[in-house]
């Protein structure tokens, strides 16, 4: 039996949404599983990996280091399996570029999340799902719209005091590095219940996401530790105000571009990004709905460095101007056309 | 001719929606206007004021100083209109509680731009209104909700470093006081064009609001004065994450309540206004869905001291168990149960 998992790229952050605002898109990591059923297995915590697509040559492939089977081991010990099934045989084939702010890891994690459930046959909820993959990845807006697909707003719930030391749980301990290594037969921490939630917004058909992914990475720690710990109270306004609307305009038919843009604005995470990205400013500032017609809003694709315009036509017009403004940096890009992913992650058997 | 105009009390940043989410309620501000078409009055710039209600011994009944009448001669003046037509006779009915957090000034600057609007013949569109009253009450959730009614995302625009330099413009300037005191013969600064926008949400129909009045006002400067400079980054992704949602949650029916309590929870400006309003946090924390069925989410009111309780069912029980709290501070309260007021501004004519 072979079972295929699914699972979206995904934008987050988008304008004022810092944290809250996730979109999944057209891109689907997919990861092909087999499970041999032999007695034993030669492969360490019985998991062989192969991979195809973006990253081939850097993702480690042990099974208690790469991201995928690392998360999916973490979900099997909290159910008291120590290892993969004899023998899981695990292709993963990637098209999400790596680093790029189009949520690869986040679509790594809820992959691990999954295969998790399916080789440890666990019948998890999605919403206990969501909880397992922010014990990995905390920032809910990713996750969230890789395994639920759609447009959505997602938020973390302020846990008991006991529950958010838990919440606070380095991935060291959680993931204990390698995970495979100093078994100690206890089982690591399990999630509390109820970490985030999200909602699913509806979006106008007319929209599409081109994504122009320039050929360099931003680590999201690195986009993190430009932002400053603190906001002014006009700062937090101007988002408060833009973030309201936003979520009702882009589920607006037919879309309001003027509307979006101006709900699009952002000065909590964008402004302080500009240093990592050259050419970001201009972008931002020069391709409005009125200078090219079609645009709906433009933003940084999580934290960068991928460019997310919205539009509702002049699709290459738009990519080539932010093209050529990237050029101009000599930084090369490439772009794609994306929608969004409505389904999520999606499992079959066959 | 008579001319009417009615506006609603509103309510304003709601839970997590500070300077934002505003909502039109179901006590209206009334103004009957009769324009007797004398030769001359006796009456300063040409206008008598009667008045009933809620503030009948503080409100100033001359024309250069009541907020209504002052409003109207600003947006008369920016039109080379001078005073009132002779005779302009103004009764205005006013039962919203001053001061309370229930909108009372931003319906007052409402009713008093449409009064200049309608005695001036000015045929101004809403929009451009909603302008004027921004010169005058720069916090748009009050003004918008009021001028248009039902529940609205509001925001300012950014505008021009020359417009913005105008959009600060001291009220003392754009309206002298006494108005219609030194009258310089030039034209007060207009206001600039498009200041602030709003966006009408939906609103489901099983919700009402339980508004609990208590006896005693809260200056809106002084709420104002008590909030932080900054806030970490912490609680305003916090509010960034409830604020997303809160305007498809209550527009979601039939309603989840537990969806909707969340939604309104807030960081922002509610925990610094404690001080002001005793009870305040019991109340916060202790009135949920759970422990009173049919209430949906609770918050103050504008700067408050009002609060707010949106519920479907359970009306007295709720409203009476917020009138105890309140009482064991020994503050007395008086409360009604209000429902959107979806019109917004009317004006007749008879």
């Amino acid at each position: 039996m072979t079972i295929t998992i699914k699972v979206p790229c995904s934008s987050a952050n988008i304008g004022p949404g810092f944290d809250v605002i996730g979109l999944a898109l057209s891109i689907w990591l997919e990861i092909r599983v087999e499970i041999t059923q032999s007695e034993k297995s030669e492969a360490a915590l019985n998991c062989v990996i192969t991979y195809e697509g973006e990253g081939a040559d850097e993702v480690p492939l042990s099974a208690d280091n790469n991201l995928i089977t690392r998360t999916a081991l973490y979900v099997l010990r909290c159910h008291g399996q120590r290892s993969f099934p004899v023998e899981t045989r695990v292709h993963i084939k990637n098209p999400i570029p790596l680093g790029r702010g189009l949520g690869s890891s986040g679509a790594a994690v809820v992959a691990g999340v999954v295969l998790g459930n399916e080789v440890g046959k666990l019948n998890l909820t999605k919403a206990r799902m969501l909880d397992y993959c922010l014990m990995i990845e905390r920032h809910p807006d990713n996750v969230a719209a890789a395994l639920y697909g759609g447009f959505v707003g997602t938020y973390l719930n302020d846990l008991s005091p006991e529950d958010t030391e838990r919440k606070e749980i380095p991935l060291s301990e959680v993931l204990p590095e390698p995970a495979g290594g100093v078994d100690t037969g206890k089982a690591p921490p399990e999630p509390p219940i109820g970490i985030g939630h999200y909602m699913k917004f509806p979006w106008a058909k007319e929209i599409k996401a081109i994504a122009i992914i320039p050929d360099f990475e931003v680590a999201t720690a690195k986009a993190r530790s430009v932002l400053p710990t603190s906001y002014t109270r006009a700062d937090v306004v101007f988002n408060l105000q833009r973030i309201a609307l936003l979520p009702s305009a882009l589920g607006r038919s037919p879309p309001d571009a003027d509307q979006i843009y101006l709900a699009m604005q952002d000065k909590v995470h964008q402004p302080y990004r500009k240093g990592l990205i050259p050419g970001l400013p201009e972008i931002l500032q020069s391709v409005t709905p009125k200078s090219h017609p079609g645009l709906c809003g433009i933003c940084l694709s999580g934290a960068g460095p991928t460019i997310l315009a919205l539009a509702t036509e002049n699709f290459d017009g738009i990519a080539n101007v932010i093209l050529e403004m990237f050029a101009k940096k000599d930084i090369k890009c490439r772009w794609e056309l994306l929608e969004p992913a409505e389904e999520g992650t999606v499992v079959t058997h066959s």
